[in-house]
């Protein structure tokens, strides 16, 4: 007989912290799928939930099991699904367009007007079981490791930010070695970047750095950078910046260190308005600017995974603690120093 | 035999105002040309440079003969020039690529690192003669009026900040409708775009604007400009955003009323650093911005010239005043107002 | 009390010919919607249909209701279905996609691994009522005629192959002037380009060329039709072919009159293998061949409504014959010699 | 005092074979450079004007120098030229570009209209020295070994033809592994590729093909090819065809193999027209086909070594032979047999 209730760690009051529940199994429609969760990994924003920030207060509406990067197992399926079965491994988009909008239907469904996100704005993965549409399912090869299957969200992030222009040949820079950020190092170099500089003020973070492939790793609080780099480039900058900071001095620093005709790829979220010189650092640069939010649905998908199985990307150095959906708090107050890798749940027993 | 001295309008002071000289007639090396002025057309950039803004005294260093828009005659060919000829018609790019940097290696000659401006870094147009790189030299087809050769250098800032992404079956805004602004309405319908908003304080330019085809003309001092655009786009917003007024409040308005996954071509030059809404206008919407200077050499020159060629593009509302170097004065002042579209000199006699 | 029955014009048995039979309205799954044919257009594949060619035999099952090119209006939506209501004026992409293949998953759904296509894999749109999946519908502004909207599958055509590259301020030539060559130099010149050249062996379909707006009609059965446009375009060649006729004599042409680093779309079907001069017409050119196969989806739509919308496309020399079911066989006749324009079946009542 | 006369290898007569001969060393213009050769590499060109073949016939006008592929250091440069200065590392764009056609306007000069080729149209770098315009001069860092160096012109080609469209995270065929084709494989991998295939029939490459770091490597000639990379592909198809045999089979089975949606590059040479059964492999497909040409001037340049420079490009198994001028009939019949990597003449004395 089929579980009726599971364990969830949810955001039950507009309140700083979370609580670990026993709640119903999430029921199906005809186009969605039950998964059983193998592994959760804790996002930046779900300490943001936890902490209880202004944004969390504006955007979450407890109670809510919250967490959205996750692989499992399908445990059923509704009605009229046919390209998904029970036993399959999987992942999902948990960014559900609608389908219908201006973007959906010119092929950006990543930036549709009506987006919700599982786990923000409906129960998420931080559970026994999630709940999830069928055309957001992604099937994963089981040569893929489940622990690299539990971050493919934030993976696809740094996908998305790379590929958003050439990269093959070029200089690189990565501003903010967040998990994002050092991700995006390692898909840089698997993509034919030559020289990746990255710069990073966190003593720990630029050690991950250098392990995850960057050839010139930086403190900007130390010396110069952008004079370092503009060395290193013959005077000319980078061919490509990829912003994961969303800090004020690092955005001024890496369009003063892009080179002119570059691109940058933003995807750090700042938390004000930006000053920006758009004369000397966009307009007579001729430079190219995309915004990058979520992952391409589902091109980015189809690169990841094509990269991972073909064994092109070693996110190894990442990954921190493994541990119980009970061990929340320590989780949490471990990701909030900054100084730990992806910190995954297994609420289903331990990892493989 | 040839003339030795030629009329010039010149910088010859650090200070307001210009000087009508006789001076020696360029002499030319091996791979120039020396082209007799027909008409020359006086940019924003001269307003400036006559006004000697802050901008001038840190640049221009006189004496100089200023003017960088114009069209002409060739007179003689240096010894190396093969591919133009004396009696040929023909305009010139005016800013100069050093051939060797990163930048001019790519493609990318607009943005050399070592470019100079012909009429700002060294003797421009605004005289009978002008000396010109054989390289730099742009043939006209006779069929193209004298006056609308004399404009192609701010028509071919319109022309790349349009073509810089799609336009055709997109929606455009415009903000900003001087001379270049005014041009981009009339390449973005040429190139198919479907509804084309501008905005613009000036009354006599929300006028033109509407005269180059414009569907929407708004004053953005009455009325919410931006909720407007949204209406008329069914709450989506523009494809495409050119801004051509370098005004950090049209800045704004135009990233509010661009869609997510849309296009911004940004050309006008601000003042100052800007505050952008980064995370609301570029991040999250997926946007793509692209700094826009001079003109691709030499795409967006074929692609005008062909443009014009087919009589696609009707210019005719622009032409103010065609006078003569003798008055210079009215001319700057003419246009200090604001009041005025294109006025040319004719410094070798009348227009035909 | 809703209709049950309804006419529809039918293949029931596999040989050449149609007949005009009652058959029940279509009943409706969840995601399906049904609509009110208002207008219906004869396409040259339902012509195959009708003749039961080589084709026909080994793809069609009789019995059939054929017709894939339509408008109408909603007469009742699925339960499941929110984005389009009953009363709505709409068209629809008739081709099906599946939704899960790698095609699909990358925004290439217009060529699906698993695509069915309404009027020849499933009943179509020729009789009073046709079934659709809720995701093909696409709602029709009622500014736009019910004879336009009729024509948005071919138009869709011409749309996605014009727009598979650069056309602003390109020469352009479109070698045969069927229904969607015609189309085609429409949409090249609404969007920008300079000149169009048209070449067609038949005489009525060349004044129509002319009609469309074509710079220069050309008979290749007489005289050089290359040697004619290289002459025009200073011996470079055109920087588009647009390959409407599925001929191999006039693809040989078109790649002969195409410059180096022009771009060709292929969209005429050729009936057997074609020889090509793959060294001087692509390798050594430098050129880009798109094959174009219906219509993107839906970028190409949203790039066709807006053309439509903006009053940028002048369709009205192409139409004919507006006719009932009933007077099938003539319709029919009338298109196979090759001298009709879009011939329109108005199934419910004569055409507003 | 310098030398005045030098060693060459030359084609003196219309017929099969070269001869080596002392000659005047080339005198130099004031845009060129004179650089002595360390490193020329045969090029599968040189073997057809060895042996004197059809084509060899019609281009090649005895007496001439030929070899195209090289490295030296400059020995003196003409009056006008800066960039470059004697003692300088340099490899050269051996193709010349006119400047002011058509194709050399809009950043397409490898497909200039006026097109010479040093080696083939103009005495070549298989001597002691070679005349280059300074324009076409390519510094090189010297980190670079001289034997890289020495095939930057073949490995440009397959710099272009890989980087001719989107490679990372996509499958790859490559049909042919001659020199080029081999080097694709190795960008290829190096530029994010996930899986590539290659096919030959010749053994020796097949093995090379493996060294190169190609995933699967089939013999056409034993097996289903085409059917092997399907299954491999889950039933879709390679997105990325790089063909470099200009064989009619190997065309046909490599678009058979291409996904709908895929580019091909075509780079081989067939030496007749070539049937293509265009509906089924690139219309209805909806694929894009490339035509490749020499080396992008010079954005491959810099693609190229900006791969070599950060080490991403392990070339080594493709050598062979070093060898002396004077040994130029072994080279060439080793050559000859298929059975040998990269030759390389040094006609300043040996390898370093």
């Amino acid at each position: 007989m089929p579980a009726t209730t599971m364990k969830a760690l949810r955001k039950v009051r507009p309140e700083r912290g979370a609580q670990l529940e026993t709640v119903p199994v999430p029921s199906i429609g005809p186009n969605e799928v039950l998964v059983r969760v193998r592994a959760a990994s804790i996002c930046g924003t779900d300490l943001h939930i936890y902490g209880w920030d202004r944004w969390s207060q504006s955007r979450i509406k407890p109670p809510l099991t919250f967490g959205h990067e996750f692989c499992g197992v399908v445990e059923r399926v509704g009605e009229e699904v046919s390209a998904v079965a029970p036993g399959e491994f999987v992942s999902a988009e948990m960014h559900v367009n609608c389908g219908h909008c201006h973007q959906c239907r010119v092929g950006e469904a990543h930036i549709c007007q009506n987006l919700r996100i599982i786990g923000i704005d409906q129960d998420g993965c931080f559970a026994e079981f999630v709940r999830i549409p069928a055309t957001n399912i992604w099937k994963i090869d089981p040569a893929i490791p489940e622990h690299y299957a539990a971050i493919l969200d934030p993976l696809g992030n740094a996908v998305h930010a790379v590929l958003a222009g050439p990269v093959a040949g070029q200089t690189v820079l990565v501003t903010g070695c967040g998990p994002i950020g050092l991700m995006a190092i390692a898909v840089a170099k698997a993509c034919g970047s030559s020289s990746v500089f990255a710069t990073e003020v966190n003593d720990w973070r630029r050690e991950m750095a250098k392990k995850m492939g960057a050839d010139v790793v930086l403190n900007p609080a130390e010396g110069d950078a952008v004079a370092r780099i503009k060395k290193d480039t013959a005077g000319t900058g980078v061919d490509v910046l990829l912003e994961m900071s969303g800090n004020q001095g690092a955005i001024a620093q890496g369009f003063r260190a892009l080179r002119a005709g570059g691109r940058a790829s933003l995807l750090g979220i700042p938390s004000n308005p930006v000053s920006l010189d758009l004369v000397n650092d966009v307009i007579f640069k001729g430079a190219t600017v995309r915004g990058i939010y979520g992952r391409r649905m589902f091109e980015t998908w189809v690169q990841m995974t094509s990269l991972l199985k073909a064994g092109r990307l070693n996110l190894d150095p990442l990954f921190g603690e493994r541990t119980s959906l009970e061990k929340f708090d320590e989780a949490f107050s471990l990701l909030q120093g900054g100084h730990a890798g992806k910190v995954l749940f297994y609420p289903n027993g331990k990892p493989r």
